[in-house]
Formats: structure tokens, C-alpha cells, sequence
């Protein structure tokens, strides 16, 4: 390896992302080496797919603990391996050093014409998203309580949140219907408030993209499948709008593409508030992120 | 800021690099955030230099101690603007995360063409660098122990180990005249052996290009000035090889961009083989970096 690595350029313009992974917060109990070092690609996969670009190589920065096993090392390079092979990126380089605790920087670049920007959305446009929302966060719940769970629903959520799946070819697919996107790994409620603040509209949803045994997860622990939902983050889904005569476009690329494209709601002028419609009216959602998540 | 950033492609290449400072092991005693923030770019402009290629821009992905000051975020922020002002490069995105100490990882972006490689030395180039070394180890181990030393001297070598300047400027303007080169962060024996073994020839030094007063500090505190100048390492400076007939406009494109360029040897048949002459005969100088020095 040189001191530099030499990427030719392709078609567009040149897109960037870096993401780093501290074991303290991104690494729950029970994720292994090997889905950390996937798991620190994947979070900056996300974002290329929200944006509909296409990445091409990433970088790794690690910070590894003194007395780090050459059997973990070669599970994080198994989890790049990984990584290289489901979204068809390559590692160019980076950078070992020792750390106090695992870390895992990211930096990723692509190419791309067209990038999908958070400012786009218009009253009128359609709320979409790539997916149903509350597993990663039950899935992190899981791991780090004695929570109960049906064996399936506990090996969803659980897989869920140690090997975020960002659909790369749904967001290439997409980028030309939508008119604004972000991805959700802070959480469905603070998303689709930035994508209202940059744009400069509201939000009103029709339902909640509730992912399949949520709702009986949270009842059997007493939590709320709302908070689950709406603000348990860790979530690799595309928050976005497009414009009504796209809707059903949008829909056929995101099949193709294996995602279901759920519309949830629609983009209103009232600048900055997001809410959500029900039979007993409308209840405002704030704009908290996972970190708020009680 | 977007999920992304969009750097718009410029003539050539894309080259990368990221280099990741750790407080424990690259922060030493007496360096301030800001030192270290605008460290962290030095690190990989370096690099850049060394391999004729133009930075445009870098992310920073940060890890804080909990409990940081904002105070200290102020001073990375003016380190990075010190860098961003030195060196004609822009700070695009980034990342911050909780780490239990000081993390920055920098991924520098740029466009080159004709990037010098470290594989290119014949046999019979003449051997340059862009300085003189032993300083910055000089300067760590003063902040480090009770040294003696002038307080001229303890100023250079202080000031060199907390704010390295490599020098970009010399580095663009030696490019069309090296035939390899590397930096020396890793000190001048490493980058030899690496130039040495990468270009399938040997390396026979005239002389050491010592920085002024390493000679009198090594002998005051009972080092060897040899060890300094060749295993220090945090030496920011181009190491290589240009052709004889080259060595003159070398020499002037140097001197234009502020930097002596010293020919201090020259590139042999004697494949991975490094030496330096004296009237005493041949020493061969060990492949040995920085974190070797006793």
C-alpha cells in the first residue's frame, strides 16, 4: 500500500461520507467483531442509498485495544469482506493504531449526477419510506435486557440490529422519483423532522410503518410500539417524498429492487410540524432522536 | 449538512488517505487540542506532498472524552481552520461520537495526475530529502523527560514536534522530478527500506542530513544523534529519488517553494540494502521505525 491511495474517477460528482463505530455506543452486547466491521461500512452505505448515489471504495480508520487477538482482526476483516461483497464496494486502505476501545472509521466515496438533497420536498409530495420501523430498537432491547419475545420475532429483531441491511440498489432506484430523502439511522421522528425543517414543510401521517410483531413485542414489555417506532434509531431505511404522479413509479423500482415503497403520509405547509392523523385527531410527534429513547 | 457531502470532480485522479490520531499514542504531553486537531490534517497533507498530489478537502470523523469542554471543541475547531488556511483545504462533513479518549481521524480527498509512487528508484538516482531530521524527536523527548537543551534549541524542537509543517507547496512542485518518494513519518530508515525494497534497488548515504543543534542535544543528553536523525520518526518531510540529470531543476523547484532539497546518496544494484559511508567504511542502517527508538 502507498502513502495514497488512487481511485480513477467516474461519471459525476464526488460524493463522501465518513462514519465512525465506538464500540461504547454502536457495539451492543453480543454483536461480534466481524458484524461491527460490517456493520461500520453498512452505516455509510445507508447514507450513499438515500442519496441515490452509487459508492465505490471505502477507507478504514480502526483503533483496536492493546492485546486485540489476531482471531478478532481477522474477524473484522472478514466483516469488510462482507461488506465488499453485498453492496460491491472494495477497501483501498486505512490506517491501524491502538485505541482504548474498538474503533471503526468509515470513509467512503462514490460517484454520482443527480444526488437526492434533504430540501426538496413540497406540500402536496407523498411521505415515503423503504420499510417498516421498530425491530432494530426491540432488537437492541433483546440484547441488553431480559426482554420476552416469541423465538422468531427475538431472531428478527436480534439479526435486524446486528446486521443493518441498507437496500443500495432501492436508493439507486429511487433517486430519480424522489424529491427529498434522508436515511433514518437517528430515528424515523428525527428524520422526517430535518426533511421538514430543510425543506420547509410539515409532515402529516396517515399510519406508522410498524414492523411485523412490534406492536405485540411492546405490549408483552411494557414499552410503547410508537416510541419503538418512531424514535428507536439504528433504523437503515429511506425517509423520503415524491411527488404524487411518481407514487406508483416510485413503487414499481423500489419491487424491482426488492423494497416495499409504503406511503405513510403526505408533505403539508405547515412548515416544521409533523403529525400524526387518527380517528381521536392529531397528535403531534416531536423531534427526538434514539438517544432520548426512555 | 446533508448525509453526504458532493465534492465536484477536478482534473485527474482521486486520491485518498486517512490517517486516525489517538490521544495515548499521538497527542503527546504539552500538545493542545488545537495542535492536535490541526495535526491530524498535517498527517495526511503529508502524504499528499509526498506523492504530488493537490488536497481539496477533508472530513473529520471526531471520538470525544465524555465530559469535554466546549472550550476544547473550540480549540479542534481553530486547529482544523489552521489547516484549512495552511493549506488551501476545505473541512466538508464529518462525524462526532463519545470515546473514552481524544480520537480524530481525518479522510483527505484531492485529484492528481503523474502521482509519484515509492517503486520508481533505478540504480544511480541521486537519493534527496526535503529537510533536515532529528528535531521533532528531539522536541518529544523534551516534552517527555528533563532534557537539556538551549532554550533556542528547546524552542525549534518543541515547536516541530507540536505543529509539524510539511511542506505541500515542494512536494506539487517535485513531483514531475521524483522518481519515488514517500514521507518520513515513520522516520528516514523506514522510509529507505520501504522506498528500497518497493523499487527493487539499495540506498548508499553519503551523509545524514542533520537538523541544526540535534548533534550538541544528543551529546548533552547521552543519545545518539544517529538515532535521532534515523529512527525519530513524526519527521514530516519527502523522502525519495530523482534522476542525476534532474537534480539540478529538483533542486531550484525546491528552492522556489521554500525548501532545501539535500542529495544525500544515491540508489544502488544492492537490492534492499541500506548504508550509510563514512572514512570509517559502510554501516548498514537497520530497518527499524520510530517505535523502535530505546
Amino acid at each position: 500500500m502507498d502513502d495514497v491511495v488512487v481511485v480513477p474517477a467516474k461519471k459525476g460528482k464526488v460524493v463522501l461520507k465518513v462514519d465512525m463505530l465506538v464500540q461504547r455506543t454502536d457495539v451492543p452486547a453480543g454483536m461480534s467483531y466481524r458484524q461491527a466491521a460490517r456493520k461500520s461500512v453498512a452505516m455509510c452505505v445507508s447514507d450513499f442509498a438515500a442519496k441515490g448515489a452509487r459508492p465505490d471504495s471505502f477507507m478504514i480508520s480502526l483503533g483496536l485495544p492493546r492485546g486485540v487477538s489476531s482471531a478478532d482482526v481477522r474477524q473484522l476483516s472478514r466483516g469488510f469482506r462482507d461488506a465488499e461483497r453485498e453492496w460491491g464496494v472494495e477497501l483501498v486502505g486505512g490506517d491501524t493504531n491502538e485505541a482504548g476501545e474498538l474503533v471503526i472509521d468509515c470513509a467512503m466515496v462514490g460517484f454520482g449526477t443527480g444526488i437526492v438533497g434533504r430540501g426538496g420536498a413540497k406540500p402536496g409530495d407523498v411521505l415515503v419510506v423503504g420499510g417498516r420501523f421498530g425491530l432494530p430498537p426491540a432488537g437492541l432491547k433483546l440484547l441488553a435486557d431480559a426482554a420476552r419475545a416469541t423465538d422468531k420475532f427475538r431472531s428478527a429483531a436480534v439479526s435486524s440490529a446486528l446486521q443493518p441491511r441498507p437496500n443500495l440498489h432501492a436508493g439507486l432506484a429511487l433517486s430519480k422519483f424522489l424529491t427529498s430523502s434522508m436515511d433514518s439511522s437517528d430515528g424515523l421522528a428525527r428524520s422526517l423532522h430535518v426533511l421538514a425543517r430543510d425543506s420547509g414543510v410539515g409532515f402529516e401521517l396517515d399510519s406508522l410503518p410498524v414492523a411485523e410483531g412490534v406492536r405485540e413485542f411492546a405490549a408483552g414489555n411494557g414499552v410503547s410500539f410508537e416510541s419503538l417506532v418512531l424514535f428507536g434509531g439504528e433504523e437503515y431505511v429511506i425517509v423520503g417524498t415524491v411527488g404524487r404522479d411518481s407514487l406508483s413509479g416510485a413503487r414499481k423500482a423500489a419491487a424491482r429492487a426488492g423494497t416495499e415503497l409504503l406511503a405513510i403520509g403526505k408533505a403539508t405547509s405547515s412548515r416544521g410540524v409533523v403529525v400524526l392523523r387518527s380517528r381521536k385527531g392529531k397528535t403531534v410527534i416531536p423531534d427526538k432522536g434514539w438517544t432520548h429513547l426512555g
